[in-house]
C-alpha cells in the first residue's frame, strides 16, 4: 500500500542528505499513506491540525486524529510505517485539538533518533507551533521540502492507476446523467442536481464533486459553479466534472446543447473534437509538453477561432491540478505512466462556448484515453 | 460590515497590549471580515496558503487570492480596512502559490509599523513559513491568539442572526424533503441526493452541506454520512442537517420513520421531543451550560433509557460546533444573542435511534427558535 511512494521518498530524501523530515501536506500524506479524509465540509472541527508524517531514517509516523485510524489497518502493518493517533471528540473535557496533536507529534518524537541539524519541512502546510516544537525539541533548522514529492507523483504506480480508473468511470457516469440534464428552461442548479444524484446513486456514497456547471451564455464562459440561471435557446452548455475517489481526482468536460446546435456551435464543436483528438495523438514518452500546447493551440488558431486563455492540460493524482502542466512554458518531458488532462476550448464570452477533455495514460508508444464519455454533438 | 466584530477584537487586542497580530484561521478572517470561500473541494489549488489578516494598530488587513476579492468592495470601502491581493492561476510561469502569498505579506509589512517585540500569531493556522518571514522582519516575539476570539464569537449581532435565520429556513427545507424521502427499500444515499437537490434547488446555488443521513439500525447509530444501506421496515432514520451560508453554518435533527414507528419508537420519539422541549425552556441568560446539560440528561435517565454519549448541545455560527459548548464540564453562562443547539437522542445499537435538535436565540427573557422543521411522528 503505496510502498512504492515511500521507496521513491526515501532514495530521495537519502540522496539530498535529509535524514529527518516531516511531512504536512495533504497531497504528501495521502501519497505516502493512502489516507484520505473527508473535505467536503472544510476542516475537522474536531482535528488539531492537519494529519502529520514524520520520517525518520526510512521510516514513516502517520499521527492522526483517532477517528481517521480505522481505514489505515494495512498501512500500519507495513515495516517501514507507524500510525500515532490522538483524541478528537469528547464532552467530558474542553476537544484538546492542537494540544492532542502537539502531544501526538512530541510523543513521536520521543522515540526518534536525536534531533539535529537539517530537518525536511513542508513549510507551507506545517503549521506553525509544530514548528515550534520542534525547534524546543533539538539544534534543528529547517530545509524546506515543499514540493519535493511532485515529480515523483507524476508517474502513477499500478495501484493508483486501478484508483484513477475506477473515479473517471464514475465521473463518465456523471457525463452521461449530464447529457440528458441538460434541457431548456432548466437552471444550471438543476442540471448540477442531475448530476450529481446519478454520481452518488451510482456509487452508494459521499465524494467531492466538483466543477463547472455553466450555460454558455455566461460573459466568463468558461467555467464557474452553477447558479439559478436558465438554459436559454440556442445554449451551449458546460460540465466539467472532477470527483475524489480513494483520494485521487478524475476530471473530465462535454458540452452539450439545449437545442439542435446552430451551424456555428456546430463548427465550434467539430474544431475543439478534432484539437482533443489531436492532442491525444501528440501524447508519447518523449514528447515535451510545451510543445503539445503549442500545437494544440496553434490547431485552434489555425482553425480562424480565438485561442484559449487557460492550460492546455495538467496531470492529476492526488490533486486534482498537478504536474505535469500542458502549458506554455513547461519544458517537461512526457514519460510512461503519467495521467494527463487534455481541454482545448473556444470561447465567445457571453454567447457560447465549448469544451472537450479527456485523461490520457502516457503508455510506452502512444497514450491510452481513461475516459470515456459521450462527446459527440447532438 | 462586520465592523462590530473588529471593533470588539481591537478593544480585546489592546487590552491585551498587543498592538500588532496576524490572523490565519478560517473562523477568524471569516468572522472579522465576511470572507467566506467555498470549501467543498478543499483547498484551492492556485491558492498559496489561508486567507489571512494582518492586524496593525487597529487596521485590518486582508490579504487573499485575487480570485475571491471581487465579493470585498464592501470590506475595503471601510475606514479600518484594507485589501491586499496576490495572483493565483496563470499559464504563462508556474503558479506562485506560497511564493505569491508572502510576496503579498511582504508588501503589507513595508506599510506597517516597524515590527518590534510582541506580535500576537494564530500559530495553528498560519503556515511555519509565514511565521518565518514575520521572524526575519524585525525583532519579534510570537504571543499564541488562537481561540482568542472564540468568546467574542458567542454573541451574535444583528447582520449574523439574518444569515443565520436564512440557513436555517434552508435547512427547514432538506429537512421538509427528507421526511418525504425516507422510504423503505431506498438507501441512505437516495435519501440524501433528494435532500441535497432540494436544498440546492431552493437555494439556486452550491453550499457545504453536511451531516448524519443514516438508518436506526446502524451499529453505530449515532451519526454518519450516507452509504448505501437499505431501509429496512421498522427502521427509525437520522437526518442531522447543517449547511453553511453567507460563512454561517445552520444545524438541525429530526427522526423519520420507514413505516408506523413501533411502540418503543413512539415513546423514545416522544421521551425526545419532550426533552428538546424541556431543554429549551431552560435556556435564557443567567443559566449556566452545564446545568443545562446536566438536567436534559437527567430528563432522558429519568424515564429510563440509557443517555446519549455526545453533547447536549453547542453553538453556531463561522463553525458549525464553537462556544458555548452544552457539556457536563463548561460553566459558561448563557448570555444574550449567543445562539445555541440543543440535540438529546436516545440511541439503541443495531436497532434503533431517535434525535431531534432545535436551534434556539437565547433573547432578553428566554429563548427563540430558530428552527421551524417538523419533528412530529408520522
Amino acid at each position: 500500500m503505496h510502498s512504492f511512494q515511500r521507496q521513491r521518498t526515501r532514495e530521495l530524501l537519502e540522496k539530498k542528505g535529509v535524514a529527518q523530515a516531516i511531512f504536512a501536506s495533504e497531497a504528501s500524506v495521502k501519497w505516502l499513506t493512502g489516507l484520505s479524509t473527508p473535505v467536503q465540509l472544510g476542516a475537522n472541527p474536531f482535528a488539531g491540525g492537519p494529519p502529520l508524517i514524520w520520517y525518520d531514517s526510512g521510516l514513516f509516523t502517520l499521527i492522526v486524529l483517532d477517528g481517521y485510524a480505522a481505514g489505515m489497518e494495512t498501512f500500519s502493518r507495513q515495516p517501514d510505517c507507524r500510525l500515532q493517533t490522538y483524541p478528537g471528540y469528547t464532552v467530558t473535557e474542553p476537544i484538546a485539538g492542537a494540544g492532542g496533536l502537539a502531544a501526538a507529534l512530541r510523543q513521536v518524537l520521543v522515540h526518534a533518533h536525536p534531533l539535529n541539524g537539517r530537518i525536511g519541512v513542508e513549510v507551507e502546510a506545517l503549521p506553525a507551533f509544530l514548528w515550534g516544537l520542534l525547534q524546543k525539541s533539538g539544534d534543528v533548522d529547517a530545509t524546506p521540502i515543499d514540493h519535493w514529492l511532485e515529480p515523483l507523483r507524476m508517474i502513477k504506480t499500478a495501484e493508483e492507476l486501478d484508483k484513477l480508473r475506477q473515479n473517471f468511470a464514475l465521473t463518465d457516469e456523471g457525463q452521461a446523467a449530464a447529457r440528458q440534464a441538460v434541457q431548456e428552461g432548466k437552471r444550471e442548479i438543476d442540471v448540477w442536481t442531475e448530476i450529481y444524484t446519478a454520481v452518488h446513486r451510482h456509487l452508494g456514497q459521499r465524494v467531492p464533486l466538483g466543477n463547472d456547471c455553466i450555460v454558455g451564455h455566461r460573459q466568463a464562459n468558461v467555467g464557474g459553479w452553477p447558479l439559478d440561471l436558465v438554459i436559454q435557446p440556442g445554449d451551449s452548455f458546460i460540465v466539467d466534472l472532477s470527483s475524489m475517489l480513494h483520494g485521487y481526482w478524475s476530471d473530465s468536460c462535454a458540452t452539450y446543447y439545449a437545442s439542435e446546435p446552430s451551424a456555428k456551435q456546430k463548427a465550434m464543436h467539430r474544431t475543439v473534437a478534432d484539437a482533443l483528438d489531436f492532442a491525444v495523438s501528440l501524447i508519447r514518452p518523449g514528447v515535451v509538453a510545451r510543445d503539445v500546447d503549442s500545437q494544440v493551440r496553434q490547431f485552434i488558431a489555425g482553425a480562424g477561432y480565438p485561442v484559449y486563455a487557460h492550460h492546455t492540460g495538467h496531470g492529476v493524482g492526488v490533486t486534482g491540478h498537478e504536474a505535469p502542466r500542458i502549458v506554455p512554458y513547461n519544458d517537461q518531458i512526457l514519460e510512461e505512466g503519467m495521467v494527463i488532462m487534455l481541454e482545448p476550448g473556444i470561447y465567445f464570452p457571453g454567447e457560447t462556448a465549448v469544451r472537450l477533455e479527456d485523461a490520457v495514460l502516457v503508455t510506452a508508444t502512444g497514450a491510452e484515453r481513461l475516459t470515456h464519455h459521450d462527446k459527440s454533438l447532438p
